[in-house]
């Protein structure tokens, strides 16, 4: 037996987003004259509309990419370049994913200047963002919904706070754990410069992923080439992949989303039981298809593989930082104490998950804390 | 009916490629802790090992990648860091793919030279590179089978000749045509620095490529982030991708490769009779998966359209650069005389293609030729 609780990891692939592959994995190359390409280039920009459709935007506006971090560099660096010689300010908050905050490191290398927004109780700090603002700023990135506690911080107030600094900074959001997931998903369009997605974390496929750039914004390719999605994005298309990606964003509904949220509010009640010492962390807002919580007195990689031998799949913080020794700086930076932090669990569902699992799961957090903590 | 000779654009997916993605379609994220990211990261490494198998290399110098692309850039971009305050020419051929071409125009808006090597006759001028090597040099660029025509330049040669000059230099070959499907694949590890291949041209999924970086060859990755495939390549990795690629390496054979051979040499006895004008290009050396023609006195894109209406799928150059007006860049290198670089056609083939097939295309392409030079 095996419960799958690390969504906010990789999803399991629908059948809908496998089916799609399978039938376009015959596929031309779109950009081939001839009939088989014409046939590949109509598939390539329907698949463009769905996706687009998804986001609210123009199709013009998204550009497939190979996933989430791609798309954050090409992003993060193409803005920025795009400023260099105005500002050199680089905000972010304190909750952004590596693939956010390790190219504004490599920015700072090359003479940019990165300024951290709080994040504490998984709420942004729009005070310290305003004052931030006050020096010349290329960009602000700050993502949908935190990876490792599910805050959804508010786009709608770094908009804001942009546009009332008159610094003219770009804003990016690594919409990937957020995006179809919450109604804020539905405002990207309206507040963002750009804005990335990852096709695997929302039941697409791997290695496969859309850059939202509004239109207007002309930033220079990451990947230079053949001059494929307009320019920024040269290298043949992965048009399976796209179809793929496409049929998950089709195939996904909002009622997916309120029995992932009622999956999440039945684990809670089941670890909420005052005796079994479980902290459960509630941010003001928050994306349902995370759960993030501390068992103190168990050490977050002792509980994960005692629960791995059981067959149940759950994570300390997120994968991308899993080989970091130590607590992580994203939960450090939440506010929590040195003990929950060094014993905190992610859990994330999906569609595929059951209340019988979450059970499942539930007792065997709670057994493990009562046997681990002796 | 539908006949396709335009692999060299893109390749039919292998059954065996698309089973191996179907069946990791389920699989986890490869840096989770838990049995199912254990799982997904021992796949992984199966599948690098058969990736380097295909190239007789370490499994630890195989960095997955999105595709030909961006190894391309990544390498590109990577070495000439390296190098940037040492030396700033960086040698080219004249038959570079744009993905290796426009990289390096970037470059050159950054500060480095670009020397073109000439290509004519699709040999590469060795004396020429001699010469180019004699100025401090970052980085020559070579590819290992030509995109548009075929010809295989000696990449044992270039690699001599950077040994002899002194210079440092290092070795970046673009060998997504030739990977596999030449005997020279096989030294790519011998010469080269750096080689980029692309799964989508051997029979694999597009949007998944490979980088070899040559033991001992640190360079600084294009996308920054979680920090997977050694710090070189982040984001999640792309298992089912990585999986697909693996398969259609392994089902690969040699005996493949002596059929395409006899389909472009049957291919060719057809198209010879003098009567019919055809000009036949043989390159010294050639893959012989790619057979380039020209049809003097009508336009490649007339004859593609003609050849598309009965289903025939060829290319006048290749799909990266279809776009482009007029003649290419790569065809005039060759040193053919306009009235043939206007005219010519690609023809490339794949397992799936048969004899029949080809006397269908020649017979199309000969009868379209009489009525369109009226």
């Amino acid at each position: 037996m095996e419960i799958y609780l690390d969504h906010a990891a990789t999803g399991v692939m629908r059948p809908e987003s496998v089916a799609a592959y399978c039938s376009a994995a015959a596929c031309g190359n779109p950009s081939s004259l001839h009939s088989k390409g014409i046939e590949a280039k109509r598939l390539l920009e329907s698949s463009r509309r769905s996706v687009a459709s998804a986001f609210g935007c123009l199709p013009e506006e998204i550009i497939f990419t190979s996933g989430g971090s791609e798309g954050n560099n090409t992003a993060i660096f193409g803005l920025a370049r795009l400023r260099t010689k105005r500002a050199k300010r680089i905000i972010l908050s304190e909750g952004e994913h590596p693939s956010v905050e390790n190219p504004v490191k490599e920015l700072v290398s090359q003479g940019f200047e990165a300024k951290y927004i709080p994040t504490s109780g998984g709420r942004l700090d729009l005070d310290s963002l305003r004052e931030a603002l006050s020096v010349p700023t290329a960009l602000v990135c700050v993502m949908l919904a935190n990876n490792e506690t599910g805050a959804l911080y508010d786009i709608a107030g770094v908009r804001r706070a942009i546009d009332s600094s008159g610094s003219g900074a770009f804003f990016h959001c690594d919409a990937v754990q957020g995006f179809l997931k919450t109604p804020d998903s539905a405002k990207l369009k309206r507040y963002c410069d750009t804005a990335s997605v990852s096709a695997h974390k929302v039941g697409g496929p791997k290695g496969v992923g859309a850059l939202f750039v509004k239109s207007g914004v002309k930033i220079p390719p990451l990947i230079y080439g053949g001059g494929q999605e307009r320019g920024l994005r040269s290298g043949t298309e992965d048009l399976p992949g796209a179809a793929a990606f496409a049929a998950a964003c089709e195939a996904h509904t909002a009622r997916e989303n309120e029995y992932i949220a009622s999956l999440r509010e039945y684990t809670v009640k089941l670890l909420s039981d005052p005796q079994d010492g479980i902290v459960i962390r509630t941010p003001e807002r928050f994306v349902p298809s995370i759960l993030s919580i501390s068992v103190p007195g168990v050490r977050s990689e002792v509980m994960l593989n005692a629960l791995s031998a059981e067959g149940i799949c759950v994570s300390a913080g997120s994968a991308c930082s899993a080989a970091r020794k130590g607590s992580s700086r994203v939960l450090e930076a939440y506010g929590m104490p040195k003990e929950e932090s060094d014993s905190a669990l992610r859990l994330s569902f999906g569609v595929t998950n059951t209340e019988e699992e979450c059970a499942a799961a539930a007792q065997a957090i709670v057994s493990a804390a009562r046997r681990l903590r002796r």
